[in-house]
């Protein structure tokens, strides 16, 4: 099942991964960076939503799953090199990041700093409650 | 002079890198996604134009020196894990891809097959000539 040529095609680093950023649709806003095994990314292609790979728990995330923030895939990319894909995905509740804020990349190099440049739109401890 | 704090703030991978997203400025489009080292990202504030590390050739990488396709860096973002990172750049000569493409990510999933959508801007035998 998981022997589809679109997956062959990949390149998979040596952990059999490969990067996986999430773009919303319609804005353009890049949403998070993630991975994503040949699991992963046959799940996601199958059910239509977004589900990776979470190197920390090693086990497949479903986005969402805790949070209600599911993330609609409307089309899959793959770059010249065949080691990065783009997801542009509907993000449920406008919110991607487990901050509580609508995109991960949050913070801006300002004057040598990161520094805080979205709102955070949802208290998280109501998101995870 | 590497021992920025900013640079220190990064999660660098186990190859000491970090994944980074070249996106428009303007139109939001991804443009190609590729890796620096803290020496990379080091040149690229300092010369506000972006610099890369090529794996394969395992050097710095200085985006256009041979295409004249450069980078002009408009802002840089990093994300909560602070291991993935965005450029919005402006690109030179609206090409970013070796293809001649303005996009890496010049083909998407259709049917279940990879299928270029973006057409060739320059050849790139003129490009690199």
């Amino acid at each position: 099942m998981i022997a589809k040529s679109y997956i062959d095609e990949i390149k998979w680093n040596s952990d059999q991964l490969v990067p996986v950023i999430a773009q919303d649709h319609l804005s353009g806003k890049i949403l998070m960076m993630a991975w994503m095994n040949p699991e992963a990314l046959a799940a996601t292609v199958d059910r239509g939503v977004a589900v990776y790979w979470s190197r920390s728990r090693r086990q497949l995330w479903r986005k969402g799953e805790s949070s209600g923030h599911t993330q609609r895939v409307m089309s899959i990319h793959l770059d010249c090199d065949a080691d990065a894909v783009i997801l542009k995905v509907e993000q449920q509740g406008g919110i991607a990041c487990h901050t509580g804020r609508q995109s991960c990349f949050y913070r801006e190099l300002r004057d040598g700093e990161w520094t805080n440049v979205e709102e955070v739109l949802r208290d998280p401890k109501e998101i995870y409650s």
